[in-house]
């Protein structure tokens, strides 16, 4: 057995060769790593016989996994069980970060590489793939700022096509810091979560709009500059001007590309706005400075401070009477482990102080993507009702 | 200004922090790999100080190019002037196959791990972004084989939108062995090859329908089983079943999804089928196999073997008068590097011994999605007239 696996792989290998590169690893079969078991404990397995340490780095654990090495050179560790959910993973080899080779589900970023390990319930979901209607999503290229062309994904509800006169609301959803516009869609599972959602009749049919959140980062790769570092802290002034460029690029560009090209109810009342972590930051100060553009804001794993809110967004705190008319819906949460608890938990409590009308909810576990499909889930159902 | 760059990676290290996994690589600016200078060289760069060999393996070279290591544990180099076009590559860290952590654009696979290398040419190419109108590219579930849940990609021209009533041809376009339903669209750029061959007014509109290839994969992924090794040899009873298998989805489950969902003209002479490599061969096969329901066959980088096409297509090769009546274009292309270079020019000499109509590109080159993007850009011109 072991001998016929062995030369089959060596013929893939010759298969995949390309003249000038092997891309073909050493044998091991394809989709062996991460194998989940019906106990759900999970193996995860790496070849690589020239290593000195591999480690399993898995947001289902609290710290990294010692993987062990067996005579053929081939490194495996087995977690859990492991709470159903989605979790992004890469394997630390002799300091070095990389993607599983056997998955072919990878977490787009900007800059870690990760896998993504998919445990399923033995009920479904809500994420998980149903036998219900589905959406699609997708890829549009559009007019950005200082003539560059911006990528956004757009998920629309699976009867759509169905009713060609009727006009949806649209919810714009922005990924955090490193994200790329897909990863709302490949491990937030937007996409799922909203079809099953709508099949149990909890969310209302809508449009989510999936923009890229660094525009410096796009126009310095078009425009063939160095892609600019990250800002200095949340609150320096870099972060707020890239936040203004951001805003700037969803007011004047993105919203009118998507009401021209889609059936929407271009209005405030059907506009939403949220996002995770720099998304959430973005979220909050795109929301509360177009109040006239966005009657829901969802905040998630993110805050302003107080001097902000103070300097920048003075009518929001200063009138709670007339921002709490404006909004229907301020939402914040957060992870009581996530390392902006402290101050998200600050930001809830300032709301509270001032009046403004607002909805939380504090989860356990940290700055993660299972923590961000949670409040999506949560959020989606009070959209535009 | 180290000091500055050192203290913002730290500070965005901190930022990015999930509170369970630190996901940032050591000090190291964003996108500063690969650094495609104005003179077309490229410097690539990796940080791993404990390393004690890396090379880079890109396709615009023959061979994989050493990388060196400076002071600070960063390996890096140089090659080129690069002719302008996109390649594939990674870094080949002490054995192990690694993607560029500096880069946000990766090569969808199933197995390997590579990032792609864009070197844009001074006057813009076939596949750049250029300043026209745009398609779209659409994520579509579908109801696929043995009851699991489709995915493909699905492509419709700048003006589909502008003209309700307007009904397309459509063309089905395959990736290789251990590519996914997202190649053609990130590494082989059909949505850009098709909509800069539109404004210049050389194909007609159609609709790119992008299939996953490897639905027993897919199978085994949503039933709970491990995903089948490669079949030994792309002739034998297994690549013949799998080939079969894909077939069988496509005819029964995507065709009737896809005129179900998008304004297609619905006959033979309006649809397509094209694939590289491994699609190269399922193109053959199931055109061969239908040819009342495609018009027009494109076979890049594959072939049949005479022995295939007397047993299981003797229709077609005893017949050529009624083949050359029913078929619009048989393409065949291949590199003269490519390492199926031998057996498709003996296809090819049998198509010409048995009188069947037929056109040829032969490039330089391997077997390289650098070479399959070149055949789309000349066959799309050709489908539909």
């Amino acid at each position: 057995m072991l001998k016929k696996i062995f030369l089959r792989t060596l013929i893939a290998c010759a298969i995949i060769l390309t003249g000038q590169l092997a891309y073909c690893q050493a044998p091991r079969g394809f989709g062996r790593s991460p194998q989940v078991n019906p106990d759900k404990t999970v193996i995860f397995r790496f070849n690589a016989p020239n290593a000195t340490d591999v480690k399993l780095s898995v947001q289902s654990e609290k710290a990294p996994v010692q993987m062990v090495k067996d005579a053929r050179g081939s490194w495996s560790a087995t977690i859990g069980p492991v709470k159903p959910d989605i979790y992004p993973y890469n394997f630390i080899v002799d300091g070095v970060q990389v993607m599983d080779p056997g998955n072919m589900y990878y977490f787009p970023n900007e800059r870690f590489k990760g896998s993504i390990l998919d445990v399923r319930g033995d009920s479904s979901l809500i994420h998980s793939m149903r036998d219900v209607p589905h959406g699609t999503v997708t890829y549009e290229l559009y007019p950005s700022a200082e003539g560059t062309t911006g990528t956004v994904l757009v998920y629309t509800p699976p009867e759509y096509d169905k009713n060609p006169k009727q006009k949806y609301p649209v919810f714009y959803l922005i990924g955090g810091t490193t994200d790329t516009e897909e990863t709302w869609f490949k491990v937030g599972k937007a996409n799922l979560i909203l079809d099953n959602l709508m099949a149990e009749g909890k969310a209302k049919p809508m449009i989510i709009v999936m923009p890229y959140g660094n525009i410096e980062a796009r126009i310095a790769e078009q425009k063939g500059g160095l892609k600019p570092a990250d800002p200095a802290g949340r609150e320096s002034a870099e972060a707020l001007a890239r936040s203004k460029t951001f805003e700037r690029d969803l007011v004047d560009n993105l919203i009118p590309y998507v009401e021209k090209n889609y059936r929407v109810i271009a209005n405030n009342e059907n506009r939403a706005i949220g996002g995770f972590s720099r998304g959430g930051g973005q979220t909050l100060r795109v929301g509360f400075g177009n109040m006239d553009k966005f009657a829901w804001i969802c905040c998630y794993s993110a805050y302003l401070t107080n001097t902000e809110l103070e300097r920048d967004f003075k009518n929001v705190v200063e009138n709670p009477k007339l921002t709490n008319q404006k909004l229907k819906l301020l939402w914040v949460s957060v992870g009581n482990e996530d390392f902006l608890y402290k101050q998200t938990t600050e930001f809830i409590d300032y709301l509270k102080a001032k009046n403004i009308n607002h909805k939380t909810l504090i989860s356990t576990g940290g700055h993660t993507w299972m923590n961000t499909k949670l409040y999506l889930a949560n959020t989606a159902p009070l959209l535009f009702k």
